[in-house]
């Protein structure tokens, strides 16, 4: 198979070594003229400009674009309308939106070329494990993806879980639920924590050997506390990548009650709070029942 | 290694079979003939009455208690306090509140008896997986308990995490947080069932395989979707054991906020609601706003 892809950073840089070990036939494009050497290196050839992509490939063409979401993602979607063919298949694998969906792949669809949206999942570690892929697409542009796909995944992590829209969607649910599970675990770690008498370590590393709360973040906690056992010099304002926001957005225009997912997203906002609000609670406590500021 | 075990039902049943598999001698006792009769098919000796057990042990003795939490794990160990010498240590492997350890410990050293806590985690799964075990005990009733650990444990999944009462402690903590993190799976299910383009079952899959989000939680919940995925006749009032309502306690006392365990055991109450709230608060919006009722 052969396959353009555009964007070679820490992801899109992890993917095209991934592909062309395989032996995929792996066209890649980025404006960092490192990256691209670094995509040669891992056995990818590569163009250095994105309108010369197409010609590198033979139709019906496979693009995957691995970019930011927002503008940079948009703009080189833009840019693929412009220079594809009827019947090309443009793959976004980014952290997008999925709202933007339906709009790219009408964008798309108005030149004849087909979408498909793809959640990824394992971040740095992918390269190495594997990425866990979430696929929107029709079932034709599925079929003629699962060559990259199996070589991307572990264990044939991909699934179709639905059409064009539904793989950056269920990607953003993922990561809602990953808020709360991230949550879970470091409130835990404050109660074992106010027990001096207690070893954290001891009991986060029992809590992954056999017990049913056992898991892959709750691994990476661990190995978190025991490279930095007293998180010196991490910040605690805890940021987000804005998929949490989307996954609430969606829950609320949904009137879908989430309290668990919006925990994690608020005790995030809360971290980075400057205190003005609590500042005020204290000021009005003290006028309301004369407590002492 | 000799050990007493008073309680041979599922999860004491489970235990020593376990144990008399990896050599040890095993004496169990429980008021049922039947579990009596499964322990010794196991490989166990068994005694038909609790006072025989000491007899039936060379000392220093070493009893497990393996029994529901409340009234007859605290009743086994009055009895036992009753019977064993000084020296002995006795084991209580239950549910127990984390609260009630030292009382416990103080009742056993009035005897010269010493006392440990084992927080059991694997369930109905661990005769078979190994169990996960959350030790509070002194550092010689630990090194002395390290053969039935390691023999009910698999890859060494036991850890001390403290001294005598940080087992049980530990073990709260740990449902506490399983409430939340299941709480955020199940979230994340409406999610995706509120979407009827996408394949909820393939989605929580794709999660499972290779994505950040993995868990043993995930594996059985999509077991449990999978067996049954329309849920038909699934009761939808969530119980609850009570350990998370311990943890939550624990947490008010120290003022800890666990905004994500708490949304987790409040939805497990919301499930139970009679529903009389929220019609209250319908009435109330009535007369307020004037809306339809």
């Amino acid at each position: 198979m052969q396959i353009g892809l555009v964007g070679l950073g820490k992801m899109g840089g992890g993917m095209a070594s991934r592909l062309a070990k395989a032996g995929l036939d792996v066209v890649g494009f980025d404006i960092s003229a490192a990256s691209r050497a670094r995509a040669v290196e891992s056995g990818a050839r590569t163009v250095e400009d994105l309108t010369a992509l197409p010609a590198a490939l033979s139709g019906p063409r496979v693009v995957w674009v691995m970019l930011p979401p927002g503008e940079l993602t948009h703009g080189a979607i833009e840019d693929l309308a412009g220079v594809l063919d009827d019947g090309d298949l443009v793959v976004d694998g980014g952290n997008s939106d999925f709202r933007d969906a339906p709009g790219r792949a009408a964008l798309l669809a108005a030149r004849g070329i087909r979408f498909a949206d793809i959640g990824v999942s394992g971040g740095q570690w992918g390269w190495k494990n594997g990425y866990g892929l979430m696929v929107g697409a029709d079932e034709t542009s599925f079929a003629e993806l699962e060559p990259a796909l199996s070589a991307l995944s572990a264990d044939d992590g991909y699934s179709r879980v639905g059409g064009v829209g539904a793989g950056h969607l269920v990607k953003a649910i993922h990561n809602g639920i990953q808020y709360g599970l991230l949550q879970a675990y470091a409130e835990g770690f404050a109660l074992l924590e106010a027990h001096p008498e207690v070893d954290s370590l001891a009991a986060m590393s029992a809590w992954q050997q056999g017990s049913s709360i056992r898991s892959w973040l709750l691994e990476q906690t661990i190995e978190a506390l025991r490279e930095n056992p007293t998180l010196a010099d991490v910040d605690s304002r805890v940021p987000d990548s804005g998929m949490g926001r989307w996954t609430a957005e969606e829950a609320i225009r949904l009137a879908i009650p989430t309290p668990a997912l919006s925990a994690g997203l608020q005790a995030r906002f809360a971290s980075r709070s400057d205190g003005a609000p609590n500042r005020l609670l204290v000021a009005a406590r003290g006028r309301i029942g004369g407590q002492k500021e």
